[in-house]
């Protein structure tokens, strides 16, 4: 199995808002460095979701988790974001997807914002 | 000095869409339980940072941090926010206001979601 993750995020035409996700990708590869990392972005930037999975796919990934890096998440992406997964199920059959919840519903996460909040 | 703390969020129609960062508001009142803490959103949700800000020195606080709950930060946002703590500072003179960074340019929560996006 060879592991690909997409950390999927909003999405800005400001290059710079993009750093942070883009920071998130280096350090999950310094981490995992056999992984197969890609952002996407749900609007407003290059790419998309299935053109990052499509990108993973053809560098070999075998087992794709698409981790949305939002802090809170609405009624449409939380309704959309399931049907996109599906979407990308039937175009690859082969590769196994998984849906993470978003990063704001990790308590780990919201204890870290809550310490960098107090901080002075 | 009583410290006020503000959570910036983006905003959204969907109450959903704020339950983490609500989160984050409780998770600092249980570290300090003698802050001010408030929640404020840049659109489409109550309160606005300028509300939020009376509400915490009508409650005693003279020295306010506003914490951005944003991953990326765009242009727009970028340059606004500076401009809205000059119109807070000349409101309320007497209160000290900090802005710190987006919390997406923390090394620390860089970290916390590689970690994230890499577990199974």
């Amino acid at each position: 199995m060879t592991r690909g993750i997409v950390l999927l995020a909003h999405g800005s035409r400001d290059e710079r808002w993009r750093q942070p996700i883009e920071a998130v990708a280096a350090r999950v590869l310094a981490d995992e460095p056999d992984a197969r990392v890609a952002c996407a972005y749900m609007e407003l930037a290059e790419p998309d979701l299935p053109t990052a999975v499509a990108t993973l796919v053809a560098d070999g990934a075998t087992a794709i988790r698409v981790v949305p890096l939002f802090l809170g998440m609405g009624k449409h992406a939380r309704e959309d974001l399931p049907h996109q997964l599906d979407a990308l199920r039937q175009r690859w059959p082969a590769i196994g997807f998984t849906l993470a919840r978003i990063v704001g519903e990790e308590p780990e996460l919201v204890d870290l914002l809550a310490r960098i909040a107090v901080k002075s």
